[in-house]
Formats: structure tokens, sequence, C-alpha cells
């Protein structure tokens, strides 16, 4: 630790940016000649590091939050933000405080506010086409949409998962998901997808009454999270304020393995609290009374607190899908997308064979469900259909952050800042006892949190020392770093957690 | 409609444009020159008229629809299209096939293809910035968000509705507003905005049971179309194939009264079946095991065949869900901005109260649901919620929209338009009995459909003489032309339907 800190004091952590510096984001020489990794910034022109001008919100963001709040419900607002001044790593304010960012709008910023070529990506020819010509996609997809697939979004598919179903955000993705999960089923119980729906089918569908809308459910976990939308919510298990007063489906949930920290101390108890919650999971496959068609989970449960499991849960969890003829739906909204040094999260699992779905969002800009064996498509046309399904315009953006993710090496990139980083917080830890608990997310990148015993107080303090972070679960801080989050962001962040339980 | 028809023979309805000519959109003299109307096109470079050079699909859309295949479902496939080639009314295909589009992506194109304000705003710095900076809405909203809320979406907020929630497409702009009325009714149950949730309230929603996920409902009209996740499939009841497989709740469907056409010919008859409906409304809402909270239409209803109701219907409707306390939602994801020749299609209808929400998407570009009482934002924050919550880039195309519709007039333009589209219709209907069904429409705009005792054929055979047509239902033949839609497009799609009842 003691080097790490040594090299953190080279320069000072908050450097305040005066109105008269002939540029806004001239104040980069510190960077570039920060001798305590050799590395290139990938934004030379990224602020030295943060600027904290007023109490946040300031008197600015006050007054704009205020005629904000006649149209549009601000009582969830974090941050009022100025994106125009917002560059790289870091988010601006009205109040021009500037903060290092590791919160990254709820973990879907990927490459950096202002990217330069998404810039230019954005401002070409073929995204405003796509913008001011959409399509319905099912019925009117344009004669490059193939090509835009292959070169963007399939580039990146999972391995074992050569197609695509796009949609807008991460609940209709799952959504959707769900609906091919049901309908792969059914088809299975009729026999095939050349067996014809039955007279009864069809009209019991149209009264939402089985067998049409049959009575069956989709699997996840306690304290999961997969969306907001009815069938999404009945999946997820976050909080009470999520679920609150919507009408829910009867699906079941099986109990997700709460590991105890640090894992080495722990190894056998944790290897039984993960046998205990397959045994659930197997109980509830073949027992419940709406029988499960496909179990989803995620690779680190997100907003449910950053609750991990091992790679042989995951592995375990698979064979038990495969034995009880249960699809495996993989749920890497948060998790996709480079964040936990693989592209997708499952990747640290190896596991024998793919999951049936798995399903992506924030990171990528867009949003939609992988998967790979063709009976996931229904057997019939216009089963799975939307107007838009998805927007070409955000798969072309997706595309341009699939190059920058390549052209910067960011997914290793963030593997190897993400262990610098956990090393970092692991010291901070012994130093200060009781206040980083549970620290977790070791080899997956950035994607790394701890429990803190005052934990909002914790977040809101950490803007006063110049860096947004945001929360999960009930007292978990979460770090949600882009992917161009590099080794002297990791120092500013390392200094700052410090100067956050020291006041 | 000898005026009409003579008129439209002036020019060829059909011209083809050769590979030789100067600018692929240089045929505009003959629109220019139309003495019939006196009007000036909205698009000057708009060809004069379809092109149909190869049976569509053409050999080269074959080869490409094939490739596109394999990684992406075709099945629903209608045309594919070249949207570089489109322009205006009219959609290109690879095989240079134009056609006049009167079905416009399912009713999503608001003011043509490659319309060039629209195409200046998309190259422009803020729709960059809103593309490559893409925040959560409720944590991290922009300072300029009011005035992009206000300058657009909110300027056409319907009458009496001065708050929006921004979502991402019809389906979730209905769930959301869904959503928002059990918080509603479950508020008003509990005696008020800040009586607290019971801890049973809190523990049953997260095992998904009542009364914390409460047995209430939504109430929908049969052949009603509101979306295709679960909470919004539950309330569509257009057709089986958009049903089967998938589970839904047990929420109820009324009537929807099914009028007769011609409307003159059945005043009384009509008037009854009306009144029926809504008695089953008041049944429905006393009655049913889950009570509605809310109540949802579509103005016309669309997907579901085009079945329109007289506005004493909907205001018996309002006076119903005042009287029982239960809310109403209009559902103007298609029949918004513009296409019936007001705004809103509820604008027709002289409520006296307006609804309590009103959702939009499709010709909107973005999607939310408008309201106005403040007892619709839920008593807490991050009750609706979610990380995007809509898209600022599409709410700048909104915004662009707007002003296009402002500056050309497009909404009155509808309604001429539609008149003399539906007296064409008309004539029509009378010259070849039993090919032109329940025409209806009448002063919705260019919002008109008819029944086909051939419809799909009907259908294919438009592309051949050169038009772009969808249905709805199981034989409605529906016209969804763009705002843009003028005089002598209206001449040349009815010399278009006589060639193809003619054949």
């Amino acid at each position: 630790m003691a080097s790490l800190r040594a090299a953190a004091r080279l320069r000072p952590a908050v450097t305040r940016i005066t109105k008269s510096s002939p540029r806004f984001y001239g104040a980069a020489a510190a960077v570039k000649s920060s001798p305590s990794s050799g590395e290139q910034p990938f934004f030379p022109d990224e602020p030295a590091g943060p600027t904290v001008k007023t109490a946040i919100p300031g008197p600015q963001s006050k007054k704009a939050i205020e005629d904000l709040h006649k149209v549009f419900d601000t009582r969830s607002l974090n941050m009022l933000a100025n994106y125009e001044k917002s560059y790289g790593n870091y988010i601006a304010d009205p109040d021009g405080n500037v903060l290092l960012d590791v919160y990254a709008q709820i973990a879907s910023i990927p490459v950096g506010y202002n990217n330069p070529s998404l810039h230019k990506v954005a401002l070409s020819e073929k995204m405003a086409s796509a913008l001011i010509n959409r399509p319905a996609l099912g019925n009117f997809p344009s004669h490059d949409w193939a090509d835009v697939l292959r070169s963007g979004i399939l580039k990146v598919a999972p391995k074992g998962l050569d197609q695509v179903f796009t949609a807008m955000a991460g609940s209709d993705a799952n959504e959707t998901a769900y609906k091919a999960a049901f309908m792969w089923r059914r088809q299975q119980e009729r026999g095939g997808a050349h067996v014809e729906f039955t007279e009864e089918d069809m009209a019991s569908s149209m009264l939402n009454q089985a067998p049409g809308a049959p009575q069956l459910s989709i699997l996840s976990f306690k304290t999961a999270f997969h969306g907001r939308l009815f069938g999404s919510l009945s999946t997820t298990r976050s909080k009470p304020i999520h679920k609150l007063d919507i009408p829910a489906f009867d699906w079941p949930q099986a109990t997700f393995p709460l590991l105890k920290y640090p894992l080495e101390d722990y190894v056998e108890e944790n290897a039984r609290i993960e046998a205990e919650a397959l045994a659930d999971v197997e109980r509830i496959i073949t027992t419940h009374h709406l029988p499960p068609c496909a179990v989803v989970i995620e690779p680190i449960q997100s907003e449910g607190g950053d609750n991990h499991a091992s790679p042989a849960f995951f592995r375990g969890l698979r064979a038990l899908t495969k034995k009880h003829n249960v699809l495996m739906i993989v749920d890497e909204v948060q998790t996709g997308v480079g964040a936990t040094g693989k592209f997708w999260a499952h990747e640290h699992w190896n596991l024998e064979t793919p999951p049936d779905m798995v399903t992506f969002s924030k990171k990528a800009q867009t949003a939609g469900y992988y998967f790979g064996n063709p009976e996931m498509r229904p057997n019939k046309p216009y089963r799975q259909f939307n107007t838009w399904m998805g927007d070409p315009a955000r798969a072309l953006l997706f595309r341009a952050i699939i190059e920058e993710i390549e052209r910067l090496d960011l997914v290793s990139n963030t593997a190897k800042v993400g262990e610098y980083l956990y090393g970092g917080i692991e010291q901070l830890a012994k130093q200060y006892p009781g206040e980083f608990m549970n620290l977790r997310g070791k080899g997956q990148g950035t994607f790394i949190a701890f429990d803190s015993p005052r934990r909002d107080e914790f977040l809101k303090k950490a803007k006063s020392v110049g860096v947004n972070i945001g929360g999960s679960g009930e007292r978990a801080v979460r770090l949600r770093p882009m992917l161009i989050f590099q080794r002297h962001h990791a120092d500013m962040l390392l200094e700052a957690l410090e100067k956050i339980v020291k006041s």
C-alpha cells in the first residue's frame, strides 16, 4: 500500500481548475508525466483531477432543479449534469464542479463522456439516416442491417450464441427473453415446432387463461434485479420500493448464496452455502406449482447489493438446468461489455455449454438478447415482434463502442486497473477496520464493491472530495468506473476513499 | 368522384424513373404543375410517382434477405428497404423499386423519409452530445432537460396534462402508466400519500403476494392492442398469435362497440351497441374479482382492425370512470401526433375533464405518458424509475418533428387531405360493391380503413402497383400515410386502389 499511496501523493488528487485556465481541459500535464504507472492517458485532454467549487448541488443547480421539478419528478435526482462540459472520466455540473465519475450513469457509459471516436460516428450521415428514418425492423429492415449486426452487436456475441433479438433497454431485453423461453417450453410440450396450436390454446390465450396463457414461471433469485416492467419486476427481488403496489406473477425465487468475506477465510462454509442454494433451485424446479421454464441470473447481483458467487456455483446451476430441461438466461445488463475484465462476465465461469440466452443493455447503449439454439426462434412469425424492435441508431453507436474497446484494448485495461484498485482498497480495509467491509470483486475487473457502515453518508461525502460514486442494496458502495478508467484515476479514487473515512 | 378521377388521370400515377435520370429525385415537375389542387408540394424533390422495376422482393432483396435471415428472424419481413434512397412519402428498396408509402413503418414516420429539417437536427452538436452522453435521466438529468421538455414534448401536451414521464416505446409507455395507476389506487386505499407502507405491504411485495402485490387489474377492451410485454400484453386482445404461450394476468376485458357501417344507416343500432358496451364496462368495474384501477383505451383500435367508436361513447366512458373512481388512460401510441386531423385523437371527443393519462410513441419517435394530476406522481422517489427513462436524443428529434408540423401546418393538412381521400374511397366503394367494405375514419384525418374480402392478396397487389399499404385485424386495409401526404398523393393512392380491385 505504501508504494501506491506514495505514487498517488506525487500530485494533488483534487486540483482546482480556475476560470482563467486557458482551456477547460488543459491541465493534463500532470497526468502525462505521472511516473507511477508509465501509462499513456486515453484522454490526453482530460482534467488532471476533480474540481469542487461549491456544495453539490450548488446555487445554479438548485435553481435549475427547482425549475425542472415543475415538469419532471426530480426526487431521485442525484446530481444535475452539464454534459457539454463533461469529458472522459469526469462529469461536470452547472456550478463548475467536475467530479471523477465512477458511477457512470448507473454503469452505462462505456468509453467516456464526449468520446471523440463516438462523437465522429454520432455526426455521420449513417447515424443521421438511422435517426430520422427509424424502421419497423421486423417488417422493413434496412438493406445493410445484416452488416450492422455482424460488424457490431454480433461481433461480440458470447461464444455459442450467434443470433440476436434487439430491444430497447434492460427490462424489455429480459422480458423478450422470457417470452422466448415460454414459447420454447410450450412448443416442446406440444411435441415440436410443426405441431399446430389447438383451438383451446387460441381461445384461452385471448382470455388470459391457461392453457393458452400457461401456468409456467421464470425462476429468479432473492435480491436479484432484472427490470421494472410487469414480467421483469416479477423476477426482481431487490427492494420493496421497487415492487410495492405493482401486481406480480406468483413466480418463485431461489436463495442466492450470500458468501462470507474474505473468501479465503470461509472456503468450506461458502461451499456449503452455495450447495444449499443449488439444492433450493432444484427443489423449486421440481416442486413449484408454476413450473419454471427458465432460470434467470445475474453474474453479479448488482442492484441487489453486489452479491457474487463462485464459478463453481454457476457451473452447478448450468448442470441443474440441463438436467431438468430448464433454460438458463444470463442477465448481463450491468455486468456485460467489459467491466469485469472479460467482455461478458459469464466467461469467468468456463461453462461446458453456453447459456441459452444472454441479455444486454447499459454499456452497449442498446439492448437485446443473444441466443444460439434455433429453437429459441418461435415456430411462427409475429410471435416475438414489436414495431421498432430496437434502434439502428443505437446499434451503430454500439459498433463504435466496440471499435473503441478494441482499439484501446479496454477489456484488458479494465482487468489490470481493477486488480490494482482492488489491491488498494484491500490495503485501506486493513488500515481502517470496519470501514471497507466485505470487499468483493477480486479478479472481476473494476466491478468492485464493499459495505460501508454509513453508506449514504459515505456517498454524499464522496462528492465533496470530488468523486461521484453509487450504492447498491442496503449498504454497498459499488464502483462502476468506465472502461477508460486508468491507474492514475485509481490512485485518485483511493485517496478520495481514504479522505471520506478519515473525515 | 368523376372530378377526382379526372384530376388523377392528368399524369400517370406510376412513373418509371430510369437510371439515366439526371437526379434520382428529379422528376417533380409533374407534381409542381399539378393543376388539380393548386397545392405546393412539401417535398419539391420528391419523385413524381412510384417506380416498380421488379417483383417485390426483387433479386437483390432476395439475396440480402437470405443473408440477413442467418442472424435475424426475417419471417415477418414485409419489404427490405434502402433508406438512403427513400424520400418524403416514398420508400425505396435495393432493386430500385420506389413505392408510395402509406404504411410508414407501422404509422411511425411523421414527416417523411430523409426530412431535411430533421436531417439538420440529427447532424447537430446537441444531438451528438445526447447520443454519446446518454444520461440516467432520473439521477443525472442534463441542466437543459427542462428546456428540452418544455420546448418539445410538453409543448404538445394534451390539454390539462402538464407533466410527462418519458419511456422508450409504446409497451413500456403503457406499462409505466399502469404502474402509476396501481400506485395511485393503493395510495388512496391507504388514506393518502403521507401514510407509510405497512410491514405486511413490504414483506408481501417481495414475495409477489398481496397486499404488497395487489389483487387489482387494468380493464381493457376486446380487440385492443396496448403492447407485447407481460403487463401490456395482458391488456392486449388483438390476435392469438400475439398472446399464445405467454403467461398473463387475469385482467378483464370489456366489449368494444363494433359499429355497423355506413354509420348513417345504423344510428339507433350503433347507439344501442355503444350503450351495451358501456354497461359491460360498468358491470366489470363493479363486479370483477380483481377490481380495475384504470381503464385503458385506444381512440381508434388500430392493430385490432381499425375499430372506431363515437365521441359520445368516450364521453360516457369518462363519466363512468369518474363515477367509479377509476382512472382513464388513453393510449395514443398509434393515433397521436396528428394523423387523425387533430394533434391528439381524443381532442375529437370534447371531454369535460381530461383523461388521467395519455400515452404516446410511434410518430413521436420517443415514448412516454402525459398526466396532469400531481397524485400520479408516486409518494416516494424510486417507485417509478429505471436507468434511462427515455432518450434525450429522441426527445430532441420529437422537438424537431413538432417544429416541422407547425412550420408546414401538417395537422390541418392531414385533416383536409384525409377528407379528400375519404371522399375518394367512398366513391370507389360505390363503384366497386363489396371491395371497400365498412369504410371508416370519416373526419379522422388520414386514419382511414376499410375491409377487403381478400385482404392479404390486396396488400400484395398494392406493391405491384407502386403502393406500400398495411393491414390490421383480420381483414382491414389500414391507411397510415405520413403527415406530409398531400392531395396529389391521395390521387395516386386512389388510382392504385382502383387498379388493385380491377385486376
